[in-house]
């Protein structure tokens, strides 16, 4: 059986090879309720690794991890007005609880602003205890109507960040530390996508934000994946929530505050930005097997020099697993760990080890080369080396030939078909942006016209949208 | 401001005792809808600690991290007859999704056996596949009428781990090692309480379970805190599940499972089996802070000692943070240090600094001694170092002289008046068990009379039974 068998071509049909590979790679399944999901291991332990890179960079900028309540009073969300009506027709209601039907339904967080701002509400009294910035990791549901695994799901993972600043100026500046230092820098370093950041324009802001800032991927079907958002909430969660603080002139002042999310839809972007007709091709950072050491037969000396060479990997930090369940044909495990995405393979056959051999395989291009036994190991770890700045360069190269800079609206939706479009953002404006959302097209981001973040004062005619069809 | 005058005394009402220092330590708020918590960042750091130490151990053992929805169908739960029965009453019902009413309720897991058995049914073909060891964090939600932070909460967040194995024997000792090497060793070793392990009466099993092994810890007003538990699941949800396998001999078998689980219960366990009169006594393992250096008076030279005992501190991994909060009082500040039972404060004046000093403060004893500025961070080390082991000897030395052996079931529910009492298996029978509940004492476990775990053909007169209230 050959890889290229298992899988629809992205070419005949992108979703359709989007659903074979996560299938296949055994990466989720679909809930019973309908757009749920079941992460399976290999699904959940890339989002692990995600978490964990994800983590210490959100702890660094002094974030602290707490857990606020699933359940919200449903008054709750009716504090603010533009967030009650983005989330209304997604929400889960809670009617009866412990056997009897409740006084008020409760909704299922659909994102926590809500509730974890009636908490910063007692919490926060002077300056001296601000900023105060909060993280969590949960799970959010919104009633999904067309939902696709990782990339719209009723019920998703995520981590939530919400802080409350001094002043304008300060909340501004942690909304764009976390953009880059936490989210774009994750994204271009670890998972090797090479993101576009920038601004919403408003139709696109998240619901309640005064600023929304966004990395934007490209996919290998050219449509673009929002991949995390970072907003400046102004003070209108403050003002609804009541977030007052003495101030150091000895008055009382609202906080001015940001949320920030990244979720499991990371993982969907990992696939679509990388993946080929042979499956997933996983970056060594977030690879939950970095080299897969394949037994072709398990004859004795076959299995000793794979344990032997196993260990030293080990012993150098790789994470490393032997195949040795030879009862299953070679070819056909040699395809699952293709399929799987694993960076590396040494595949060690009775006439390999005879030889004093063992094939290399790499997987992001397919070489296979024979290399001595004695220098496998090293000669995988100094494969893994470059996998992700060759996967991060693929990844761009193709972004830039599929990105065309237009001088109209109409251009910019026939550019759309097959990738980004770059238009100056006067040339755009409301009615283009209403023009092109009729068309299913949206506008990604806004930025400087060298792909800089625009700042506050940068009139329109400095600035360009980037406009695309999107998941 | 004395400690003592911020908590209720532990002698004088300890519930009280409990709310007051789960609050001033701010380990947790209650949520707005009822039964429901905040985890606040210094209770949900501990919490990421106990999770990151038994997720090492959970893994050591084989099993995979995976995820399942939070939304179950209704008719899933009703499968397994015990299982339905038992959770029934604590069910939280979705009817409303999406701005509709649902066509079939979805409950909010109360745990995830239903749904994950639904998926091995699926995933389990062979035995070559088995066993299948599949761990999740996850919250869950069990609707509580008397709600007690951590102890008892509508949504609590804890792992489940759940399992499919060829053959009984293997199951149960899957299901002892988790018990041993991940639950009772962690609270012994890391959260330094000294756990009785055993087996529950039919009646306390878990609902759909054929045998149910437990960690009890005695709290500190003589209680029993059920801290984890461990099942075997016989053939029951194989069956109500269809979970069969082909197995090595051509035919078809049904799967033995286990399931077992720990919770942030953990960390209300980790207060009352420690805390005193002055707040939290944290073992240096699971404190967020193990070292406090505490500025008393803001000035140059102590400032750059502070900094110079912190950096070495924090270069030999120890978790250190600076108190220069200057603007609130010294006093103040030591308080509240003391009730989050950070386990080592280095106290440092001007007045100290000018003769080359600084005090080292142990929590766990409240000692103070002047030790010199240039020995103070080797000093603080080792004030760590004894810190575990001493908290562990003193639970057990209480659980020790608050046991005792009795003689009739009359006897038993005296003694559990003020701690464990330890009666014969026969001498109990399912009679006093019954009149005991009837009390408000219940069996926390079953032993041998060494202490030892219960094998399957031991007679009920070689075991003991260990009686208590409970929380």
């Amino acid at each position: 059986m050959s890889p290229q068998s298992i899988l629809t071509p992205q070419s005949e049909d992108f979703p359709a090879w989007y659903q074979d590979v996560v299938a296949r790679a055994e990466m989720a399944d679909n809930g019973p309720v309908r757009g749920t999901m079941v992460i399976r291991p290999w699904g959940y332990a890339i989002w692990e690794r995600m978490q964990a890179d994800l983590d210490r960079r959100i702890k660094d900028t002094g974030a602290l991890n707490a857990y606020f309540p699933l359940f919200i009073p449903e008054s709750y969300l009716h504090k603010e007005a533009e967030h009650v009506e983005g989330f209304s027709p997604e929400l889960a209601v809670v009617t009866h609880g412990g056997g009897k039907e409740l006084e008020e339904p409760v909704v299922v967080r659909p994102t926590s602003e809500t509730i974890i701002n009636a908490y910063f509400s007692k919490w926060v009294q002077s300056y001296r205890e601000l900023p105060l910035l909060i993280n969590q990791w949960a799970n959010v549901v919104r009633w999904e109507l067309r939902p696709r695994l990782f990339l719209r799901t009723t019920e998703f993972l995520w981590q939530e960040g919400h802080t409350a600043h001094v002043s304008e100026a300060d909340a501004g500046a942690y909304a764009l530390r976390i953009l880059q230092s936490v989210y774009a820098d994750f994204m271009r370093s670890v998972m090797a996508v090479p993101v576009l950041v920038g601004r919403k324009t408003p139709k696109e802001r998240f619901a309640g934000a005064t600023t929304t800032w966004t990395c934007e991927g490209m996919m290998r079907d050219g449509k673009a994946l929002q991949m995390a958002t970072s907003h400046e909430l102004g003070q209108n969660f403050a003002k609804a929530f009541d977030i007052t603080f003495a101030d150091a002139e000895g008055g009382q002042s609202y906080a001015w505050q940001t949320s920030w999310g990244a979720s499991t839809r990371m993982i969907g972007a990992l696939i679509m930005a990388h993946g080929d007709d042979n499956g997933l091709r996983l970056p060594p950072d977030l690879a939950p097997v970095q080299v897969v050491v394949l037994v072709v037969r398990d004859e004795p000396e076959v299995v000793a020099e794979a344990n032997r060479l196993a260990a030293e990997l080990g012993a150098a930090s790789v994470r490393v697993q032997i195949d040795d369940r030879t009862a299953t044909s070679f070819g056909r495990r040699a395809v699952e760990w293709e399929v799987k995405g694993v960076p590396v393979r040494l595949e060690l056959g009775p006439r390999d080890v005879a030889a004093g051999t063992a094939t290399l395989v790499t997987r992001h291009d397919g070489a296979k080369v024979p290399v001595p036994l004695s220098e496998a190991g090293a000669r995988a770890r100094a494969a893994l080396e470059g996998v992700g700045a060759q996967l991060a360069r693929e990844a761009e190269e193709m972004r830039l030939s599929r990105t065309r800079e237009v001088a109209s609206v109409e251009e910019g939706r026939e550019a759309a078909e097959g990738g980004f479009a770059v238009m100056g953002l006067e040339v755009l404006g409301a009615e283009g942006e209403a023009a092109l959302n009729s068309s299913g097209v949206t506008v990604r981001c806004v930025q400087r016209r060298d792909g800089g973040l625009p700042g506050p004062d940068d009139p329109d005619s400095d600035l360009v949208a980037v406009v695309a069809r999107a998941y």
